[in-house]
């Protein structure tokens, strides 16, 4: 990892940190618990890549470091939200997360549950208060666009997809489709979140979106990679996971080789949407390189 | 219930059911028994008492019931994924709500997860739209409150004390503020929503707020005494629930008599609230004098 990318990914997450502890105070009531297990969820741990997405982006547009920052402390708050759910014995079952016991492991299962409906609840609150934007024509925007990304049509979705997969044919197109769903949407709303913060108008997005699109496939493949060759103390949890599970993944289907071939191209391919852009566009170039670095 | 009233919930109930089914249209792929399960919770069934309050506040400020509308569904929205996370086998583990088996036994538990999960995103998505008030000012406003009542300050806070009650003390105060969080910050909201629509300004909604919070109040107590005398037919889930799990609830705090006593009183300290009002008012008056009597 380059200096540079090191410096502003400590940066971004020792503020993100400190953001999370403020907001998370626990109360002197019977709620203590709630916020105990919200921090130990929220605070510490995580490489903070959406966050450091929306701060990279938001240097083309020139938008307010502070108005970058609490729309990604609102992204990672559902991005949290995400993986407290996700670990739930009921869907993926994971004991360890950010090399720490996952939430209902710590706590318990109801704890969790109510741990990421009040994160997710805590990042509209953040995204559409006036701190964050002084427009709320660019608040409102960034409500439904943060929304949209997580629900139904976006992350929820794709969780549901993931689900179903194991019933589903190994179909390259289909795990395409599951992950531009599961982790994609958010990756892209955080990288659009500075076009909108910016307020550039949708037409002039098309470079940011392509930029955003390979860079979420190239993370994900880069993540089945790692799922096959790293291990658990690196990556913070179980490896190994979604064969077992005899999930379709970019690897089972690609196999590793073609999978880091892959992962490479569209890197690449990420970092060519942005040659319209001069060296403000240079962490978000350090980002792709570093995506598919076999040690991240 | 007075004929008026009846037509107004009927109303209210088949409106709601027409956007939530729009809304929630299946699309062709592996989401499909996501948002089936999704429609399995939202649609039919349930008094549709937040959307309700919505639309009868906002006569007072002469709101476009449209907007009402809108602000309702996202509302009830939230109000039915925490039923579906709150029947979940780690929470209250119930196996029938509003007369239909709950989702995790409809379908599973991960797929109640996130349904819960995606109805939450889906509301902030209503409320944040332009739909819902063409004033980004005023759908901000709507978000940001939303929020709060939901999150850990909220909703989500109240179900947290309401995991941890039976190691407390039995404590009427305790149990006061438990419901103000668990049910109030979601009823208080639907009324100060229609403040917020007609951009009433805060220091013109004290009166409306005292309303909101007596019938929060009154209706929890209607519910526990539901609870204790009520059968499983009538009320569509399984009672006697509270007293089989030791927590204190208004009923075992006060007793039958005195809990019944209170809830009227607050019943007519909520009407009390709209002395100012005329005609326009009736609508929260006939819910008010609703809400506690014993056939609801």
């Amino acid at each position: 990892m380059s200096d540079r990318l090191a410096s502003e990914i400590a940066a971004i997450a020792r503020e993100i940190d400190a953001r999370f502890d403020l907001l998370l105070t626990p109360p002197e009531d019977s709620r203590r618990p709630l916020y105990e297990a919200m921090r130990h969820a929220a605070i510490g741990g995580g490489k903070r890549l959406r966050p450091l997405l929306v701060s990279a982006s938001s240097r083309l547009f020139a938008v307010d470091p502070e108005c970058a920052l609490r729309v990604g402390l609102a992204i990672e708050a559902v991005h949290v939200y995400s993986l407290v759910h996700d670990d739930l014995p009921a869907m993926d079952d994971d004991d360890m997360r950010r090399g720490k016991p996952t939430v209902h492991k710590a706590y318990d299962e109801a704890t969790a549950i109510l741990v990421g409906d009040g994160l997710q609840a805590l990042a509209f609150e953040i995204i559409g208060s006036e701190a964050t934007h002084p427009d709320p024509f660019v608040r409102c925007e960034l409500v439904t666009a943060l929304a949209a990304a997580a629900g139904p049509a976006g992350m929820v979705g794709g969780q549901a997809m993931d689900m179903a997969a194991p019933s589903l044919v190994q179909d390259l197109g289909i795990v395409t489709r599951l992950q531009q769903l599961k982790t994609g949407a958010l990756i892209a709303f955080s990288v659009e979140a500075a076009a909108i913060l910016g307020r550039v108008p949708a037409e002039g997005r098309a470079r940011l979106r392509g930029y955003a699109h390979d860079l979420g496939l190239a993370f994900q493949i880069a993540d089945d990679l790692l799922d096959v060759e790293g291990d658990a103390v690196a990556t913070g949890k179980a490896v190994g996971k979604d064969e077992a599970a005899g999930k379709a993944t970019f690897v089972s289907l690609l196999g590793v080789e073609r999978a880091r071939a892959q992962a490479k191209l569209l890197s690449e391919q990420a970092i060519g949407h942005l040659s319209g852009f001069g060296a403000e566009a240079d962490l978000l170039r350090d980002i792709a390189a570093y995506t598919v670095r076999r040690d991240r």
